[in-house]
């Protein structure tokens, strides 16, 4: 077989798996926002029944023929197929590779024993009681032990489901960062308590009524750039970002009639995911390496627009006008650095996803630690909420009042995410680093922000990030784009530049 | 192979096939009300992935051995399989049997042909042009002379087309019938033309803000029945309904702000499309039995309840004060007699869509007469302008200016549709018999519709036609709820009195 001839094959096979993956997003993008509530059964099946036969292409025979070809083959393919090429082909490789480690047998097994978790995860939140949780969280820990070694590993079994969402990191890299940043946090976290001044918010909370919040919330993405013609947004109760091509993002939010807050930043912030998947180059379109470069690279954009941007001083000059405009009566007097102040306040609380840009990190630092602890064995399930409660109580300075603000607060767990949640600090990590190497690259940046020119800044991102999509790895780009790798210094510098701007007295 | 082994086995398939159709459904109710625009051509390759997929299955070494089983002995699988089970599995068996007739270079061919003459079609009626269709029409016919050949037929090629959406019917069923249709609609077209009064219409027409629209027609499928815990409403350019599962019926609208008509008895109409799909018995979800029995049976129920309920007198009692509390300034002072008689004026006109239940039916004669002699051979393509616009004349009185109002107003012939048209009279006819069936079965049905009870109507309904589905073959269905073979008769008998109610001077 030649190179040629084989890279074709791969593409048939990516172009049918890929058009199975839009339709079961599809599925699963309308369950969340326009669904009738009865249809929920047929619609688990459909979804079901197409991520089996996408499976199926992956560990079928021609598929792992063609993989063991481009294993072999890929470094002599030179001239006869392009550097784009060559990296596809990787990824279709070890997209192969992945699917290939966990038997039919087990991947069933863990749909099972994650779908009946979930449900049993809602009624013990909801009931603020762990025993109605702890025998599925043994079944999960089992799970997980058993798909880390099926994985395979060089260190520790946590690795292997670190990799599932962060291609290439382990543990062993990423523990001394936490612990550097928890010492970082914890020193900011001293420093505002004792400062002298606590920005005002009380205005961010009053009644905005729907539509205003979405009006102003679609012209500040569609300056930043979000293309409505090639994505829509929508509501949903938990809002994401989903594509189904490169000109099919869509994005979700939520609405508060009382707090300005969840729509917008929840926008912007799946604004960025999304800027993301339309920034790819269209040569990826229908092959695996139309996606992000991993989970904690995709959730660096979506912070970067979120926080860099959108929590910046220089923002709000360009953007209080347009909330103004909306909401005369309620924002009419703020200033740009009052806005500024409030959005950025730091208060450590017991829910992650309400956390600040700061305490944020510790949530995630607790998680970490107990995910890792259980897989490797040295926790055990019953131990997990005093462990949760005495591990918040020393990172945050609050006591947890009960599970359901507790270690039953996220689904994660329930359906098998272990290693998931290590992707919300990498973000941030990531984000701060990106944010170096722009104003390295263009000082002007934060005089853009304030003029409202988001162009140059997303082209910079679409150049060195969003058109690479999944050819290139985590770590490789971030070498590439920031010359440095993963480290938690960026985050701190920026955190303290800005709890001294809101904290100070400058 | 044991009756309830391959029975299983079919089942398997089935499931596989039809949550692959959801699907495919899915991505096309989202590209016709929500699809960002740029999206179109990746999701055109997504639904082609997903129909090719499911059409090798049916093409399958499996589904072919399975259907062969099943025409061997499905006479001596009674005791081991229901009456129902058996009903499935000579659907599959007829369904497998349709997918192979067609070989998939004929499928390639006729889907690009179609593909590019829907284009070039919009361009023609855009210019009125019949010259820039006609090269593709001529492709077309023959496609559909080749597909007529490939699909087999005993009397007359396009008999093969229309048993693709009316299994079991032939032209010489049809022609009689069309031909005793046309000869009451004239005389009924004479009544009209000469009577004395001509019902005021004005008031249909005026300004009804869109979110009201909705609102009253929204409370009115509701009250008729549809489900919108298993069911929805968007909007769209052309209203449809389609469906991803017994509980998943998704409806479409359009709104008119200075009509009252399009959006409500559009809804209405695809409100009785919708009532089918919701009534189909639950046993037959994933199966290829969750269906109409026929396009011409689908039609029956929309135009049931759009036309024998909503275009009925009676209704008007009821829903009247329902537009009156939205609209109060345009309908406060009309009485249900005035409305009845405003919505069913008869009047010829040049486009199908618009036009009324009486002169409907020409245009389906027209188009039919003109599709069978283009099949049969007796009528060349260029000389289709010149005939439609002949029989136009002679049927419905009324020059057709030019070929945007004339043979290129419709869609269908450019998406390869020959053997469609019929289903929309063939469902006048069976609803206006199902109607006699229901008033000898509940003669108090008019105080029903009167008084809004429209349960007691849609109940005898699912009894007699949802819940069986696919499982029944039209003729076979008709029989058996009227008694008797499909015939104009009921049609022109409920024509007549309610042209006289309209136009005569009781």
């Amino acid at each position: 077989m030649e190179p040629r001839q084989a890279y074709e094959e791969i593409l048939q096979l990516m172009h049918t798996a890929t058009d199975l993956n839009a339709a079961a997003a599809l599925l699963s993008w309308d369950q969340e926002t326009y669904m009738p509530p009865l249809a929920a059964d047929a619609r688990a099946e459909q979804i079901a029944t197409i991520a089996s036969i996408t499976h199926s292409i992956l560990v079928g025979e021609k598929a792992q023929r063609l993989a063991e070809y481009f294993r072999e083959h890929l470094s002599s393919a030179d001239g006869e197929l392009s550097e784009t090429e060559k990296r596809i082909a990787r990824v279709f490789t070890r997209e192969v590779q992945r699917a290939t480690k966990l038997p039919e047998e087990f991947v069933r097994r863990k749909a099972r024993i994650t779908s009946l978790a979930q449900q049993a995860w809602k009624d013990a939140r909801a009931r603020s009681d762990f025993a109605l949780f702890r025998d599925y969280l043994a079944q999960i820990v089992d799970l997980m032990v058993e798909e880390a070694s099926l994985r395979g590993f060089s260190e520790h079994p946590y690795d292997a489901l670190l990799d599932v969402y962060e291609p290439g990191l382990t543990s062993s890299v990423l523990d001394p960062i936490f612990e550097k940043l928890e010492r970082a946090t914890r020193s900011m976290l001293d420093y505002v308590r004792t400062a002298s001044t606590i920005p005002e918010d009380a205005f961010l909370r009053g009644y905005f009524p729907r539509q205003a919040q979405l009006d102003v919330a679609y012209r500040i993405v569609a300056a930043l750039g979000f293309d409505f013609k090639a994505g829509r947004v929508d509501l949903s109760a938990h809002p994401f970002c989903t594509s189904f091509s490169i000109r099919d993002v869509r994005l979700t939010t939520r609405i508060d009639e009382s707090d300005i807050r969840p729509c917008l930043f929840g926008l912007i912030h799946e604004a960025g995911h999304g800027l993301y998947e339309q920034g790819i180059d269209v040569a990826l379109e229908r092959t695996f390496a139309r996606d992000g470069a991993s989970m904690g690279i995709h959730e660096s954009q979506s912070l970067f627009w979120e926080n860099i941007i959108a929590r910046s001083e220089e923002f709000w000059h360009w953007a209080l006008p347009i909330l103004q405009e909306h909401f005369p009566s309620q924002f009419g007097s703020i200033s740009p650095r009052q806005f500024y102040a409030a959005i950025n306040r730091v208060q450590p609380s017991l829910i992650r996803i309400e956390a600040d840009e700061v305490t944020y990190n510790l949530h995630i630092i607790v998680r970490y630690r107990i995910e890792k602890a259980l897989i490797g064995g040295e926790l055990v399930v019953d131990s997990v909420p005093a462990v949760w409660n005495a591990m918040s109580t020393d990172l945050l300075g609050i006591e947890v009042p009960d599970d359901a603000r507790g270690c039953l607060q996220d689904i994660h767990w329930s359906f098998g995410g272990f290693g998931y949640f290590p992707s919300y600090t990498l973000g941030k990590l990531y984000a701060a680093m990106f944010r170096t190497a722009l104003l390295n690259a263009m000082p002007q940046a934060p005089e853009y922000v304030q003029q409202g020119r988001f162009a140059p800044i997303r082209e910079w991102l679409q150049e060195v990030i969003h058109r690479w999509g999944r050819t290139v790895e985590p770590a490789e780009l971030v070498k590439h784009v920031t010359g440095r790798s993963l480290s938690e210094e960026d985050f701190v510098e920026y955190a303290w530049q800005k709890i001294r701007r809101v904290y100070g007295d400058s």
